[in-house]
């Protein structure tokens, strides 16, 4: 029974490895289709969400069955229930994906090229922090997934910036607007893309710690405005 | 035992009631304090989101000692793992009630008085879809959490209309620019609270019908695309 409930454990690990790897794809591809004018790539991406959304079920009904059939208790219980969570951020991180992609889809239809201002750099910072979030899940490392916690204040700070700037930008020239408000789009889909991968990684954290990190980030958020 | 579990069932839903009354009332607040213009309002749906946050974890632990404690099977078991996911929904509800409580905020310091286009509308929708929502859970009523599913595209409309409605206003008027930005923020926050309600609301349907309509309307939405 315990060498068939680690198996199991193992199988659905592996599911949610390889749902990773297409959410992370298609977050790349969105990215590039933003920064390389490219409707095609955008398309590919709106196209794929089935597949993530698929992957989600699976993995949930797996999650079920392994809590009816094994009653795994303490740690392993913890772990699927933290394998469930992270299951739910990656589908959501793959819906912002398709709406970056619908962005870019609809930015090569403006009529002028827009500026990117911040969004290169928080695409640069926000890729980073998945592939650390999905790497301290597979190796179930503490210390790597802290280091996603950092990098969440600086998407912020970004985020914040980019209003400013479209704003000025806007102001600056009318006929921007609709650009601009697509560019404000983008920002914040990567701005929640940044938050559910700080999740993941709090998941993964908490997994290995037991300790609860999830709403400090929110609290000190509070705290400074 | 049996008698047991089904006390700390009751007492588990009866949380999730409470947490659910709780982000109700931040919810109506924040939409208030954006339709009258109420600063102090909006201070306190900011200042009680803690309180939220709260409720989520106690409920999240419930959940663990319940699950290996009890080793629930079949329909209990998926019950539990229902009310988990709408824990997590109703949090999340409770972040964006946050959200538009802090556009409310900067609202009443922007010079001009905007006019509000689909917000009220797009208020009420949102606040009898969270009631239904809610009151489906509470009854498992399907019937019920089915009306909520088809109010959330006439919210989806609402927003796709604000976004014109509102470069039209920016476009008349410059100085409103930062008005009509918040503004945008607030449709796209209801529209995602009524994202979150349906949610619920498919949880209940997916518990007393063991249906999955999850994706359902997600793929409808694409396919019209």
């Amino acid at each position: 029974m315990e060498r068939h409930f680690q198996q199991d454990l193992e199988l659905l690990k592996s599911n949610v490895i390889r749902m990773g790897s297409a959410v992370e794809q298609n977050l790349f591809n969105a990215l590039d289709a933003v920064m390389k004018n490219d409707a095609a790539l955008a398309s590919r991406v709106i196209a794929s969400d089935g597949t993530i959304n698929q992957f989600e079920i699976e993995i949930d009904n797996m999650v079920v069955d392994l809590l009816a059939l094994q009653q795994p208790v303490a740690s392993d219980l913890r772990l699927i229930l933290a394998i469930q969570k992270i299951n739910n951020d990656l589908e959501r991180i793959g819906d912002h994906a398709v709406n970056i992609a619908e962005s870019a889809y609809r930015l090569t239809e403006t009529p002028q090229d827009e500026p990117l201002m911040e969004i290169p750099n928080m695409a640069k910072i926000a890729k980073e922090m998945f592939q650390q979030a999905l790497d301290s899940f597979i190796h179930l490392n503490a210390l790597q997934a802290q280091s996603v916690l950092e990098s969440d204040d600086r998407i912020d700070a970004l985020n914040r910036g980019m209003n400013s700037k479209v704003i000025q930008f806007i102001k600056n020239d009318m006929k921007s607007i609709e650009g601009g408000l697509e560019l404000l789009r983008i920002s914040r889909n990567l701005e929640r893309v940044a938050d559910l991968t700080t999740n993941i990684a709090e998941e993964v954290i908490f997994h290995t710690q037991a300790k609860i990190v999830k709403h400090h980030a929110a609290e000190e958020k509070q705290k400074k405005q």
